[in-house]
């Protein structure tokens, strides 16, 4: 594996990107049917925030931040950065001067498989992050990774650029080529979602709704009194 | 297992149910002898909420939620909703949309195994729920499971129509034939515990009013200087 | 193993330990030169609240509490009282009632291995406390542990009147004899991160800061278009 | 919550439990309609060992062996004993001198939630074990728990008298009235898979010989070069 | 996401695949530049045995084997089956009768992310499996997922026809492009071994063979009588 | 923190460390008041062994094992390598060529809270090990740590040249000075404990041998038939 820095891979479209995060994140999941999602371990450090951005993608050593600078330097406007490392591990990579360096740049928000620290600073500065771990242990800055390559987190491959979608229910990858097709999916399902909300608040069953009386007597289910 | 629909189970009586509800998660649990309680997994979405309710069981199979749909029709003003799996799964399967049928029919609050999603959506309607998962991850509706059955959750059985308490701490079942004397216990230990606190808050020890100064000294602890 | 209570062992001078309480857990982490960090497993029951204080340390039996109320008696003002078990377990072990006590004395807060309950109550009381779990499970009052012994808790050794501080990141124990030079420590790493973050802010790279690039492409990494 | 030894519960036909020796955990779980599972954190102490028995069941608090002890008294030949706590322990609450004690009464194994030590010793002498923990930890023997009552392990409701069946794949409950109708299904159930592993290794597949191809198809599944 | 079977994707040239097998999953993962290894969650069912093959990759969605059965028919001789779920979930998805169904078409063995029942029996029959969950726990086959899609699996991405490693360490893939490289630098990396491996014997310390005191002593360690 | 390596601590007496060999790990634990054990996360890599010897500790950086090759020096014949990391992490950092290096100086075995990897390489050479973690997953040699300092391993505090003993049922430490009342305390244990078998395989009560009526009578517990 060669350690390297891709310095300006193809992003998703922006604009669509920013429409995105008018949806929230299990929205944007079921729209790209039902995939994508980084799983519950990402939690978010603050609440009530969704963010969309293009990914700025970190592969780390354990407990070894030295590329999460060197990837400052690639940050765009617009994008989230995301970080993992090559073996699961919970140290505190990222605080509030690394947040300040990424801000300085337009970077978004981060998502991150490894440790937080400097929470309520994050907090005060409103720079949002979904992290796996919450820590203040330090790190040191010794072997090289690499940049803006494919990574795994949460059981999904996040390429460069593409778009990422944040809220309290966690964190959803779309790859770039699909940034488009997902909004128009998403923007379908919220107005069906919208129509579905209003029957099921004025007491029409779901059991109903969703026709599913037949396939469940079918399937052998039984009222008893 | 033949999986069934129980439609009208007997529940605690819900004016009790209502009482307890006065009372803590922690207390309740003492109340009924240092049981009930279905352990520390189960976490708010929310904080500084306690309700008390009758349960209206549900099992499903992991990463589905048809039987949730199907429960929502046997639900009475009053309930609160358990879901638990027939193997652990942590997967998304309640969010706004039932959570707004079950609120048309009284339903008071979640009690699940399961992930749960719409978190921010479920706080803004000030639906309140209790969960071992958050995640953003759909489940299908294909499997049929029961509803109204006893179900064990974090190692207790719970069966259709027992009270539920939930507040910060937690959640605990009390069986509904217990509801009436767990309440007269939850009254007369609140009752001492105003009297405890008073003396404890004045600077009397724990040592003295509880007399275990000489139960120490047998157990041959030594105080060294 | 005896079981023993130390009565008044020699504690951190506490003009000191309130200094540190002045930087938070992540920086003074960093002045001890990276060690002392308690775990992620310990989370806090409140958010942004900073403390420091001497550790009241308690070594009790899984699920009992019985030494808890025993070390009361021990406790001076500014102590943080430290709590864990002889082998890992999370049972409510302390709530409202023991922390009215401990209030009585001057004690500041709490660090637990095991498991809170009360915990809405804590917040309304403004009793700070950070615990590996929540629980509302009930302990018994049994069997004898030890007060002010030195315990390890999230693999760290604390010995009584070591100097504890605890924030949102966690919390991190400095050995008695370590808080004066750690003060300076950490004085000295505020002022010269004030210094970087005004730079970062500005746009420097860490890249440049921190004079990564020569060691980055010695260690063979490749940038490419 | 009465602490109680009930002290000649009715037990399953010990003739039909010792025919279901002759499944396996999976078969027998698949007979009862893919239920009673109790779950893979049971792991067994040898390899290669199948039993089966009635449910002797204890209660214990955690970390503390005392009704174990207790327990030897009820224990008839056939019956496995079966330990859970009030809350999850890991302790080593049992070995090879409560082991000898059992096989003196006719004890067939031991199913625990809690955790096992002398590990080489238990499985010199040949006696099964399947917990959830390995620990050398010793407990205290304090607190009174019950015997033979309704206890819960692994999501499983067990009563005393079920019949148990465990081997390398864990630990599967048969309610005590079914223990009959479940015998017939296995034995179904077994005669069935011998016909279908001969059609299997002969090159016959499952889509076929279960017809699933024209579901798949429905289901929109797509098959590309 | 549709559901697809890709029905003949190129796979890595097995003869190379097979001259794999004689280096263990430590050392090809070093030969590999430190990368592509499934994570210690992949435990083996059995001691002592080493396979090499080329990936047959299957999605799931949990608690539902449906794929497995439709890919059986994908398998071609010298295929380890790899199998993955769309969120995490160990039930028993995989036993005895697929293995039978696989052997019959060459498959060499088991990668999978769910669990494994009939371990003894797939012991006995000698089909050697690798999987991050044993349970007997029943799956339903309702559901469609893809076959011979690129998956992930302990944080690495694996492509269909990818070469396996695995042995008593766990797993390792190696991109199908890669094989013949990776085969050289295991065969190098073993004959350096030998070297290393009699010098360390005769008691050369590593201190001196990898040239370690000229950095230790620059980075400050010291040497304390 | 220093880091540093302490050239020749004192270490227990190596005739009384061999006695404790004799003895089982669970006797050991017990013999020194309940206390020293490390937990159940460490489980050995071979079956039926057990040793005894002097600790030789070692504290290195997640993912880098640097301090194991400096470590090799300072062993001596009889010595336990015990390694830590100073926070927590699985990666494989001990494999067959350091434990060629350890064997040339007459190290005994291997207490590890990282990941072992060559694990039937270990066991073809007879080396045994007791790990948290299996992990092929390369490590680095960059960041300096200490050997020969106290760590914490599994909550327990080890300081070099105490005495190590691990069997099937984990690992226990005794401190240097109190290796002789050990011995003398494991073996009038062991002697009671031959005593008490006899009488438990004969049909003795532990209820009766104990005597536990009295007390579980007094604390109110009740037989039902």
């Amino acid at each position: 594996m060669l350690n390297v820095i891709v310095t300006d891979p193809p992003r998703a479209d922006l604009a669509e990107v920013d429409k995105l995060a008018g949806y929230g994140v299990a929205t944007v999941h079921e729209a790209i049917g039902r995939s994508g999602y980084l799983g519950p371990q990402l939690r978010p450090n603050q609440q009530g925030t969704r963010i969309a951005g293009t990914a700025l993608t970190v592969l780390c050593w354990p407990g070894d931040n030295l590329m999460i600078h060197a990837a400052v330097e690639q940050a765009r406007p617009g994008d989230i950065i995301v970080i993992t490392t090559t073996s699961p591990n919970g140290d505190g990579a990222f605080g509030e001067l690394l947040a300040t360096s990424l801000v300085s740049r337009g970077v978004r928000g981060l998502v991150m498989g490894a440790g937080l620290r400097d929470t309520q600073e994050l907090r005060d500065m409103g720079f949002p992050a979904w992290t796996a771990h919450v820590s203040a242990q330090g790190t040191v800055k010794e072997t090289p990774g690499s940049v803006n390559v494919p990574v795994t987190l949460g059981g999904q491959l996040i390429r460069p650029g593409d778009a990422i979608v944040a809220d309290d229910d966690g964190v959803v990858v779309v790859p770039a080529a699909w940034a488009e097709k997902t909004l128009a999916a998403a923007r379908a399902r919220e107005a069906n979602e919208g129509d579905k909300r209003a029957k099921l608040a004025s007491g029409v069953l779901g059991l109903d709704m969703y026709k599913m009386r037949e396939p469940l007597e079918k399937a052998g289910l039984k009222y008893i009194d």
